[in-house]
């Protein structure tokens, strides 16, 4: 049995959560540690999770007029450089390429950190006029960035999995109503897949993307207090338009500038996800991602095997019929008590137990894994039961991370009582902000904690009416919060 | 109108294939040429033939027990040496980074030219006994290969979207019918999605895959008569798992050496798929792949404008109904004509024209891409009439490509004949072959043909009873071609 034990969690979430989390994606095969520091292997049921996430998004994006395409993954230094700010933010971060086979290159080659740089001149070689607008394309790739802090599988790694849309508009209305609509879809995406109820707001000046106008982010709660960026949507204005001379000719002939958005969502995701739902006995995922929403553990004696394992293919047909991704662990070499662990531990949102009894009575047991909670369904009405069943279960994990969210922004007055209240209980501070970036940074070298979002709409969340650092009068509420 | 004629195709893909072929790629929205020299940029009509290629394939692999996963870009040089024949084979192509941000790195990393070094060391460590196997991954990604030959989009670039499978197995039988399962996965994308007859057979021993016991290959014709390898399925015997250590406990608890696989299709088969069916009017893609399979354009006057839309919009709610991709261009500011051939370059299937005719008589008028072929179905038959139009059309594309192909293997005896036969007719030179690279070199060097193929079963296809070059006694027959 020690090797059994093995095969489980050892760290606890509660005392130990960075460990734990290690644990469980290595334990749950959804990543391991690649030979280089900072990168992973996403194995295949942690890719499993990305590939359903990408269908759910790639699709809404498609119904609201985006386009996928595929950019070089390399960048010339020049280009680069054409825009100062994306320079000076990404240049300490940069992967370069400088040789080709045995000879070195004329010129370094970036490997792509983010792809404005070399998206937005062929957006300018593509629009003309008016009618060209608005111009969308977005891209599933990976990108780089060389950063020297710890590796944490999906949240902090050198390469990261993600989508970056790029568009270009005929005014700062259209580009801003873009950045706005694609803001929603990772809220909805959070809401509606993630199980994840996410904060929407926009990021203070001195945290805005390089040459951004206004950047706006989804905020997620991780269990430990700290917040996780979750994606963001940025209104660029005109500045990479002016850049790289995104140009078009307007009703009236005139030539206008473009403005331009771009907005992005990476395996970050996942890794807000894996954080937030799963437990001690491992993964929990909502049955939204799940590669296996279902696992049909037959419970057999040598003379009901047959009787039982007939029920439950059965029972497997039925699901799989309606669409639920269903499968039944009928090896023989392990016991029940193994499978249920071991399908704990990879996440499987719901198990059915099928043994004699609930044959002889034309019945299923179906167990909730995130709180193994047990209910009997009659065979004849099972698909129904279990539909029911994986909507609970996406409902009781929506609603632990909400009332998590909840009980965690918590307002305060003065410095003393921001630090106080964060260094207690982590979670969200919400209070009033001058604007100026040092009152942040006085919070920032005490704990770690910055202001991670403003609310995009003061009057739905008042100005306080002073700055809770400095004393001065608030200009916006500001929510400060330890990050990932 | 001048205009309108730039929009248009000028080369001649009879007399001037290589810049007919740029001009289809550039004109029909597939792709543009990178700022660096060898790269390119998939436009969105471009990107979406490779993700209904991807959509077909990735669903045959799943069926199959592939499962997809992400490996990092990079591997370490060290990683890369561990398999001599892969440095070999791949070190004079391979872009390096070595700096991350602003420090020098200590070891190089190789941007992945192909997986195999970083994949089977993972493999090794996922592989513990006999019940593990057949461990399959795939991923699609794109590799890099820094080859200084000219560009041409889809068919020779720098860096490349693929997919690549590792698959390890218990034996040489499992690993073999691996290999040829996956190669018939390729035929039959040839075969049912691309309309293109490929041939398949094994490469010669000097041109397999680095490391590889043995490289198959799927191989097309273009219209020129050079030869594309379209994919390729290698047996790569028990090479990498030594390099790598992919053992596994038998059932007797004996440690045993897996093998392996590796297999790969690239974007060249969209080169390939263009190259063929396309014609000097543009772009020709089957129904599988279009994007667009119908576009209805409505004629009218202005006193007909109302009905002929009204009309032609209930076709195309019909169609779209019935999962038909169908666009209705309802533009005010273009004529017909403009946009016949407008669609034509774009490579539009099926061509839908409704005027008042039409409504009067109801009926419409559909026109095929690849032949101009009309033919009038009525408005009550209109789904199902477009539905065999659209087969009709694939089946117009494929036979086309197979009567070329037929046309194009031909039989040659002796050296003089097998140039002579090559250079008047490009295509295929079938003709014995003693197994010296040698006789190879002798063709190679006079006009740049080579072994594209050897049979994979010599009895289906019988041995000439000498070389064709060297007149020694024949091993097996070879097809001798130009290839890209």
């Amino acid at each position: 049995m020690s090797g059994e034990q093995e095969l489980g969690i050892t760290e606890s979430k509660e005392h130990n959560p960075g460990d734990w989390y290690a644990e469980v994606v290595q334990k749950a095969g959804l990543a391991d540690y690649a030979p280089m520091g900072g990168f992973i292997v996403t194995r295949p049921r942690g890719y499993a999770l990305w590939e359903r996430l990408q269908g759910y998004l790639d699709g809404w994006f498609k119904e609201t007029g985006v386009q996928n395409a595929y950019f070089p993954m390399f960048i010339p230094e020049s280009y680069l450089e054409r825009e100062k700010d994306i320079v000076e933010g990404f240049d300490p971060e940069v992967a370069w390429v400088t040789q080709g086979g045995h000879d070195e290159l004329e010129e370094r080659l970036a490997v792509r950190p983010t792809s404005e740089s070399i998206i937005t001149p062929f957006i300018s070689q593509w629009v003309r006029s008016h009618r060209d607008l608005p111009m969308r394309v977005n891209q599933w790739c990976s990108v780089v960035r060389w950063e020297a802090t710890e590796t944490k599988p999906f949240i902090r790694t050198k390469e990261f999995l993600w989508q970056e849309g790029h568009t270009a508009h005929r005014d700062h209305e259209s580009a801003w109503e873009e950045t706005m609509l694609r803001l929603e879809q990772y809220e909805r995406l959070y809401e509606d897949v993630l199980a994840l109820p996410p904060l929407k707001g926009r990021k203070p000046p001195h945290d805005k993307f390089p040459g951004a106008h206004t950047t706006t982010t989804v905020e997620t709660l991780m269990p430990d207090g700290k917040s996780v960026q979750a994606a963001t949507s940025h209104y660029l204005g005109t500045s990479f338009a002016e850049a790289y001379d995104v140009a078009y000719a307007d009703e009236d002939e005139e030539e206008r500038l473009a403005n331009t958005t771009s907005w992005g969502l990476s395996w970050r995701a996942l890794g807000a996800l894996i954080m937030s739902h799963s437990d001690d006995q491992g993964l929990v995922v909502p049955p939204t991602l799940a590669p296996d929403q279902v696992v049909i553990v037959p419970i057999w004696q040598e003379e009901t095997r047959d009787a039982v394992l007939e029920y439950a293919d059965g029972i497997r047909e039925a699901l799989a019929g309606a669409g639920v991704r269903v499968r039944l662990d009928d090896r023989d070499q392990r016991n029940p008590g193994f499978k249920y662990n071991e399908w704990e531990l990879k996440g499987v949102p719901l198990r059915i137990e099928v043994g004699p009894n609930e044959v002889e009575d034309g019945e299923a047991t179906l167990v909730h894994r995130p709180d193994g909670e047990r209910e009997v369904a009659d065979r004849e009405g099972v698909v129904d039961a279990v539909d029911d069943a994986l909507d609970t279960v996406y409902a009781k994990l929506y609603a632990a991370a909400e009332e998590r969210l909840e009980e965690n922004v918590r307002e305060a007055h003065g410095r003393g009582e921001i630090l106080g209240t964060i260094g207690r209980h982590g979670g969200y501070v919400k209070t009033g902000w001058c604007g100026d970036e040092a009152c942040e940074t006085e919070i920032k070298d005490e704990i770690a904690a910055e202001i991670v979002m403003v609310p995009l709409d003061d009057d739905a969340d008042p100005v306080h009416e002073d700055c809770g650092v400095c004393g001065a009068p608030a200009t916006t509420t500001a929510y400060f919060a330890q990050s990932y």
